[in-house]
């Protein structure tokens, strides 16, 4: 269920099933460390079906502890609930797809923040509502994705730095836990978290979402970011436009009947996913305020491959976004020479002004807000 | 990525990648066929990278070239752009879709004209808002769970009595066709859907997404129909309630640390589906309105992985619906041990009726035209 | 609340909250006249406050029958419940608002076949993601637009046909109707949909909500189809394309600092109402999957506002989009001209073509395609 | 448009139009204070149209023009644009908007430490998946409906603590601004942003809509958590389970029919908000990835009416929650007598445990963790 997403190959199977799976066993293996002191068996070709119980954690614990000796076997899951392990493991995954799409914002940070200083005084044509408005910069349109980076840069890193641990047991009180365990059970899920490398969040959230929903936000965050950059390029890159362009890739962008055609393939791929993302988080949320009960009756179950979906699509269009950013040809002599010839449009406002370069206002000073604020939260979080 | 939509192998593969890549051979051998009276070579092992041009078909033409004698290679594809044939392949995929979605209503359909009809009389508490309303019949239930169904059905047939061929060339207007075929472009347009047994629609959709939205809206009319019944048998059969009650089913619904607990798995994982299919259809309808230029960039990228997950969605929660259906265990006891129990508050409004069976209105009367609408469609289409 | 859509008083009042308190006065007086043969008598200022028992019908219940005689204000309302009024007025809104909305349709089409008649051999540059691919007229870009709206015409007619009343009484048994009235409670609801000339759908649908799903899906597939026209008016009106420009209005596109600029507010709010509407769909869809009980408990009353804003969102935007069409200036000797400058690109694939006029396929047939088809339905739908 | 969302006028008007027309004289005064000390004349009566240039500032600096003397009215909304005047109005309505969220939600988080505090030991049957569990107390089911909305009111917060005044001219660059006053603009527009009491961001954010996003989503997570509480409300209130209810409030929550009918009101009206609000979320996602060029041509226009929509239903849902929680009925005597009745069941995975008191887990150490931390963050974020 990949070919329909080009790149998919981008998400380095971060988040599909086989990771879900790795993950669920860290999450028995560490619980296992944890209660225990004792190795997780390893176990070879795990092929669940979710079907029966309508969850995979069930046919894991059942294959998990077939090949465990008759002593460690009733020991593995002792105290957990299928949603601690699969939340937990879903967390997992969206640690490491939010590490990869951080990587990519650094990288697209990079190469914007090269554009906007680059570009910081190369003037272009100003489109409002689609009309010629005033004189811009391609260094402000720039500084202007790049901002819109950075803002989810730090969103998506406010949700990575506390990613949690999901520990309650039966329905959320770690009733068993209590019963079997000799440690306080508290104490019992935050060294769990530990063990996990996430964080403990003081209690259960079976049937509060925040740590979903959040991570649903700061990607969709990301990919409106993206989108606003795919979408610009692919309007400045329209046939009767050419002001940018994707950098050429080999064998990339070629139609199947016209050999000459290059097409904006990144930028493209970008803007789709864009259009898949806010959907997708609406979907988390409203699984968030359907949370009932101790554990809800679909809510819950809705969220997983919502969430699989999402952070795959994040991963794979902030790489694109990266490459797109990293390879954009920029013709700054045709936006000048645009601007040159429709600067009577352009400078109707300007009650005198006769030259597009001396009708810039505030651009370079906010390119330069922009590459400041660029290099300095590059600083505070490095 | 379908262990977190369990049941997910109940879809039998028709809407998976591998379906898809089959589906794409078939629409360029159906073409090749009509256009050149040619078989297309067999290629084995596709491994297609939609990445370097953003859609799979490319690198599958590329590949059928490769494979061909020299002077076949040309012919093939000689004329299509990539958009008739992915559009015309996940129409395929769509019908195949709807027919095995329409099978399980089929079944569904079945069981619950035997639940009205059986229970037609069994009156039980009506709840309205939550809170003790006036007394209704379980064969009424049943009889409006089975007309959403039936209202679904026709939708879907609808949808599959229509499913187009894809075929205008690169941008709508088949000018390459027109140039290098012997034949009527336009011809061979409806002899290239005759060979696929798709419907010709008269001219290409390329940028008109109705054949794509409809068959969304289709699907998710059907969720919403399967949704209410999930809900309603997850409300009835809550622990403090057990009006209804999920057939058992071998290993089914078991808990991973309580295994005295039967989950009613079926419900969950069908409102699960509901709660997810109306935000897929909204991306399809998003896509749809962004159809710009004679083809577009992004919005019809975005509806692909869309369109392929809502349809396996459709298949699966279907599937389970039916199967829910099927073997749903009804307390009729209970239903009306507590509507004479609660006759007071279910009575309220009658200004004097004291028995519940007595209160009942057209309840038999909507059972009966139910089962009617039940009878005459499934004559009228068959 | 309706200064943030621009031109909301095109909905003439259809479906704001004055037209479904007279919808409900209405309704209310329909059912006074089947089951006692009185008049309703008149009540002037009726302000309602739905806080209290959450829903509009209550409070008006009560007002009718403060003013009513003391022996014809028991037989107001009697044996109908709040969600037979508040369903069967949305519908009348429903119906009004369909109305309107095929009227600006009928208008757009006419406009729209009389560009794709005049410019049926306009030549203009095709372009696929962007980028130019083959030649295409400007008649088969109008006929696309068509057909959209044909098709989307043909959805709203068909919901059109068979908006119904609602009629179940308390709990969907028409049980106090039984009781109370002397005549069948079935005729009584069949009269009742005769009465306020709608259809009686066989039996009530409270909790089956595909009237509304249907008449929002309907109305968002216009949204699409107008949403199109939209974003190519956009795209080809751009200031560095300038092939399609909206006809000016006295007062109308201008910019608050710009005087000189020609903004196509029509495009944009069109536009604007295409990206909101899908996603009201969805809303309806989830409602419609939530639909438990006998009435259930928050689904229904997430439709109400929902509905509401996507009918009057729909006048507005049809009407927007048939004054867009019926003033749209198309340039087509620029059109002809870009297509010249550029025909090696958009003639690349065609093999040995020189002239644009001479690759342009099928164009000219689609175009008739499209204008038979606008003519026969005009006729077999009049 | 305020009848069909039951208690709309809790919103107090501070999201309707009378209040965006006074929000956007405000601006305009602000910035004529700053640009040129003077004072906006006032205008009584504005009736504004934004059909003609498809916004409603225009027509609102026409008539303020009109109204000033001939020396002033040039000085008005001189090197703004319509933009900057109506996103800083819209953000001043989020800012009020936020506000009574707050002071909702501070309010409900009040009554449910109220309620954790007090039944932190009262024994309930826990449920998961809709069946019995393991039991759990009300104390703690209340604790995780406090964190969710104090989580919930932390989000609210931080967006609160940033709303920016929008300042950028034409196109981004205060160009104009630059031009035709004496001061710095850069500096003016952080005067601008003092006047008015928001946050000056550093550079303009036309085409970079997080302000919108984020203030959409930290309402939509409001209404998750909200939500939340409704459903479980809803489902502990059902006829048959009876655990918790309402409290009576006077008039409400009657039936149209049934007069002794006690209907839930706040809590289905707090539910149907829930579901309505993550697709306005969506929306304003979708608008903010398609900002494009200076100033997008639709996405922009999506925002306003479903900003305001979402802040509106943000206000009045968690008004009701507050009533909801303040009133809240529980009845902890049915809760053990039912948890007791069913010990066999709830204490299956206990190994030993036979009273349903002694199989709590850390139910109650979490109650404890939630009220430090609804204590802790009151002092923290006094």
């Amino acid at each position: 269920m990949s070919l329909l997403t080009p790149g998919w190959q981008r998400s380095g199977g971060l988040v599909d099933d086989a990771a879900l799976v790795a993950a669920m066993v860290r999450v028995e293996a560490a619980w296992l460390q944890v209660t225990a002191g004792l190795e997780l068996p390893e176990v070879a070709g795990l092929d669940l079906d979710a079907d029966p119980t309508g969850n995979p954690v069930t046919p894991l614990v059942a294959a998990l502890r077939a090949a465990a000796s008759d002593d460690v076997a009733p020991l593995i899951h002792r105290g957990l609930t299928s949603q601690d392990v699969l939340d937990t493991a879903l967390q997992l995954l969206t640690r490491d797809a939010l590490v990869a799409i951080t990587d990519s914002l650094d990288a697209a940070v990079g190469s914007l923040a090269d554009l906007a200083r680059t570009h910081r005084d190369a003037v272009m044509a100003g489109r409002t509502l689609t009309q010629y408005a005033v004189p811009v910069t391609f260094g402000l349109v720039a500084a202007q994705w790049l901002v819109g980076l950075l803002d989810a840069r730090d969103g998506v890193r406010a949700v990575r730095r506390v990613v949690p641990v999901q520990c309650g047991g039966a329905a959320g009180t770690l009733s068993l836990a209590d019963t079997v365990l000799e440690a306080d059970p508290v104490a019992t899920a935050a060294d769990f978290a530990d063990e996990l490398g996430l964080a403990w969040p003081g209690l259960p959230w079976h049937t509060r979402r925040t740590p979903v929903t959040r991570a649903g936000d700061a990607v969709v965050e990301a990919l409106d970011a993206a989108g606003v950059i795919a979408a610009d390029v692919l309007l400045l890159g329209r046939a009767e436009n050419g002001e940018v362009r994707e950098g050429a890739r080999d064998g990339a962008g070629g139609s199947s009947t016209m050999p000459h055609k290059q097409n904006p393939v990144l930028a493209t791929v970008v803007r789709s996913a864009s259009m898949q993302a806010p959907q997708l988080g609406a979907t988390l949320h409203l699984a968030a305020g359907n949370a009932v009960d101790q554990r809800p009756d679909g809510a819950w179950h809705a969220e997983w491959p919502t969430l699989q979906r999402l952070l795959g699509l994040g991963i794979v269009a902030t790489s694109q976004v990266a490459e797109l950013t990293a390879g954009l040809q920029v013709d700054v002599d045709l936006m000048r020479r645009r601007a040159e010839e429709n600067a009577e449009a352009l400078l109707a406002e300007s009650r005198g002004v006769t030259d597009v370069d001396h009708y810039l206002g505030a651009a370079g000073a906010f390119v330069d807000e922009a590459l400041a604020r660029a290099a300095g939260r590059d600083r505070a979080d490095g």
